[in-house]
């Protein structure tokens, strides 16, 4: 276990700090990356079909990218029918390019790493046993 | 809105259906990173320190990780000292490589257009309001 990179030893080395845990969920990645696509903004209905999400999942997520200040939404009509328009907030907007960054990390760190590794583990020294679960 | 390509507009398009929820988990994919760097193993005190987890953080979800059999937990001494060792599944590698390639997704999607934009919105038509919290 000597032959490690410095570089990959240090303390925190792959804590990603910048993942935000409010965009690093699953449907609202879906969400913010669809929002990103369209700075105009998204119907409701529109967005529900791109992420593939219900309607309640798709309001529960919406109100915590609210609440974090990351989206904006807007009551309105187009002709006589009400809609919901969802749109990015410029503070938003920069908040997931950090976070894009960071993740753009995180695949250049493990990607080589994982696709050019042996399938075969080494085996362990004598005495080492599976731990009980 | 009629000048949207037609590929960011298919059903599920920003779904990101490989994303596995046990990987995409901020801890854990630190955990899952730090690993496939070292397809050895690491002793859990070495990957306390690249996570920056503490001892009961690192033990729960590397529970999670072994219950969804991407790492083994090996038990064993080096010396007269008992360690704990960790490593990715074969498996768990194989899993990592789609989940990281999913990754790669969203961020070739997402941060061109995050970056590109300019930061100020366009005004609504008159007659959007807020919705209320």
């Amino acid at each position: 276990m000597k032959s490690r990179r410095h570089s990959d030893h240090e303390p925190g080395r792959f804590a990603y700090e910048g993942i935000d845990r409010v965009m690093h969920e699953k449907a609202r990645l879906s969400v913010m990356t669809s929002l990103v696509t369209r700075p105009e903004g998204l119907l409701f209905g529109e967005l529900k079909q791109l992420c593939g999400l219900t309607d309640g999942n798709l309001s529960r997520h919406l109100d915590v990218l609210r609440d974090a200040g990351l989206v904006e939404i807007w009551k309105g009509f187009e002709g006589r029918r009400p809609q919901t328009l969802c749109r990015l907030t410029s503070d938003g907007r920069r908040r997931f390019v950090e976070y894009l960054e960071e993740l753009e990390k995180v695949v250049k760190d493990a990607l080589p790493k994982a696709t050019k590794r042996p399938e075969r583990l080494p085996s362990l020294p004598p005495g080492w046993m599976p731990a009980e679960s």
